[in-house]
């Protein structure tokens, strides 16, 4: 095991994820130890961390790619919460999701509407 | 029709996409002239034009979509070549690939790649 | 705001969708108003409006792509009640998805079976 | 082998595809000859010979689907051109594509627009 | 009829899915007796039941094609259960959700992870 | 660098794509040598490299999940080129394009057939 690589995913997906991240990682942990160690080494420590691109933008592009794709939903949840975590305003979100109307079809557009409908009730939830 | 939405989506067309843009929408209209239309009224006049996101990240949601989507490869080099008209650079474009190959796999990521390619090699070639 | 093809949107809505079509835009408005007005303007008031096709066969028409789709379950099952709202039969839908079993797969045509089913259970309930 | 399907599919296959479809099949059988079998059986013995959906909307359905997938632009082609052959105009065809860019966004119509475009240039070109 | 195709498809059925199989059919009888037919007479009876590639290795296609797909969770489900009927073990499913993170991405692999947690799960369950 | 992650990627690399698997490696590090190193770290010598599925059934699953994605064929090519490398034969491939028909529909799996075809012709041309 690379260390270095998992400890810089490890820091990554914590600024990401927060503690929510931590538990999905010891969920998959439970099933299959070595995938779970790819998505803290590669998709963390490799690609997340890489300059070029600010973490706002990554937020964005997962956000955007996963709304396209459309098959992942508890997903594009978590991404949707994190691309807040990470600076995105509520606003950024609903302009995605109206971006993508043109690109990927209203429904998948309203799909993703949902799901930052229901990130924004768990933030209004948690701060009261 | 209604003149003022066309016209100011006309104009983000000609920003986004330059005469190539105009070149392709003249195409659609000779098959499918109010689908032409909507083009330049919805895609451009109205979601284009909306403030909350700047051109330039709203190209990089629309090059992240349509990578993901995999199934829009002539829309994605144009695309491509629009992020860069805009002002996105060529390692944003290879970063947004690189994030890709995590959430829609590597072959979405490397058909994107060949297309980055492509259009940088387009550029050099007008260069000269 | 365009009222005219506003109008005409929410009248073609309420056609098509019913009270339950009203209670979705509002829901999407408190949200994402100008996404929610985009769906009446352009998909109601523009393209549902339009000759050239019978309504019957525009939610045929959209009953197939979302199956084809597969990742929009709850705008497919809202176009099978519309579908029968706009004077489709039970026997007409369940050709559709036997259809798309050879050209989207088994899988596809089943998931929407399964919300064909739904449907007539829910249209069943409201008539005792 | 179940003859009367296999004919019954043949007929069927005849009338919507034409010669184009026979040696389509004919392709198919030189690599996978049960497949090539299984198309006529199934697709058009079983499914296509059904009744209660006529076969123009039949073709409708299938061109909607294509459209929507997006990965399949060479059968797409091919059913543009035969829901011509079984009755549905031009205008029709651009009808459903404009339709799908609601549902399945403007990509995925405009590469459907395209091959409208094509099918209607071959069918001039044999006319004259 | 096809009788002999009907029973070689049952007795495939059974095979592979046990007792949920047969009522999974009842169900979709219930809507769709004739795409019920089918899926018995042409999935199990003239595909399932061929030779040239072993069952288990069918069902690793199948559960790969599905986890790719991303839009058929249910049925997923059900056939990552198959593939334990047919003598797969989990750690062969596992691996198939490893390769497919990378070539479908990390969201769809990881949707396969839930899908066989919950499967073993369920296996647990049954077994105390 | 990890040194060892990449040479152990680059001969499994070597053994299931040979010299074409080297030039496009070359190919993608021109325009993006990060994506290009990944792709040999990560995808060979962690995934590929890994014990739990034979070689032959890890080919198997990669034709499976490209031929239901639909929307990646140079890399579907390569993949069923790839297949025949480790040990699959003409049948085997036939037979996963065959059971695709049933789960991603018919469309998929003719474009699989197709380079199937395609690939038994080059092997034949160069045996020649």
């Amino acid at each position: 095991m690379d260390k270095e690589r998992y400890e810089r995913g490890w820091e990554k997906l914590r600024q990401i994820h927060g503690e929510e991240g931590e538990r999905f990682i010891e969920n998959v942990k439970s099933v299959a130890p070595d995938l779970a160690r790819f998505i803290v080494e590669f998709g963390f420590g490799d690609v997340y961390s890489r300059p070029g691109l600010d973490i706002k933008t990554r937020e964005i592009v997962t956000v955007a790619a996963l709304t396209a794709l459309g098959n992942a939903q508890p997903q594009l949840k978590v991404h949707i919460q994190a691309a807040l975590n990470v600076g995105c305003s509520h606003e950024e979100m609903v302009e995605v999701m109206t971006q993508l109307a043109v690109y990927a079809g209203f429904p998948a557009a309203l799909n993703g509407i949902g799901l930052v409908k229901q990130v924004f009730e768990d933030v209004d939830k948690k701060r009261t």
